[in-house]
């Protein structure tokens, strides 16, 4: 069986956020994208407060530019006014075109 | 500490999906599973409305060839009828024997 | 943008133990936690009765020394009586600084 490596891009926000997120992972090619209902403190010394409410855990897969690009719209577009964490993990898929959108710029 | 290679397998699955699954995680060699409640969309280019319900993401600890294996049995036991999505990763555990079934295949 | 590796600790857990594995991971240094909430089964071969209720599945984003510590700590205070499944992967941040405590030991 072929894998081919590709990248899990987490984003640990307040809930409240979710409609937004996900219209952005959209926007920059993601072709779906999970939700996990969390809980959490500390946004690892981010803004206490905020991240002490209901929390998302938001997941896409993408491929490594695309990841990259993501994490870097995403801070510029969220971490001036909220507390969100965002980290990325190397995966291995077997059908990775299924997670590249025809409309990828 | 010692610490040796494992995989951690994932499937995010309709949730109607929970109970055959772990079937197949038990009877592929698995000696455990998490599940994770969630939501999602798209199913990353998969039968979009299949994956807009509720969703599971279940979690397997295993070896290297055990998760190849699964994961090519989940494939053609799930892909023709559901959408689901599968993804592997390599993690570190203290106790590897612990997440070998005595009786795998 | 520049990446810098962490590790994800991850550990599964029965909830009842929440509090007490919350309290253990900000003294050995974490800066936040993320709290999914989980079921399973069979706790990989460990106390099968424990793991098959409700459980959690907790993470933290902390260094890689920071990480190999709470391991070691995790499996002293909890395994001799609890069903506790932990494991370290990498991943990549942008701001390592966020999760390291000012007062790690």
């Amino acid at each position: 069986m072929q894998f081919s490596e590709m990248r899990l891009l987490t984003v640990i926000a307040p809930d409240s956020l979710e409609e937004h997120l996900t219209r952005e992972f959209k926007a920059l090619g993601a072709t779906g994208y999970t939700i996990l209902p969390a809980r959490g403190e500390g946004g690892h010394g981010l803004r206490t407060s905020e991240l002490e409410g209901g929390n998302i855990q938001a997941e896409v897969i993408v491929d490594a530019d695309t990841a990259e690009r993501m994490v870097e719209h995403l801070f510029a577009k969220f971490l001036p006014r909220h507390a969100i964490v965002v980290y990325l993990m190397r995966i291995d898929v077997v059908r990775p075109h299924k997670f590249v959108a025809p409309t990828t710029p």
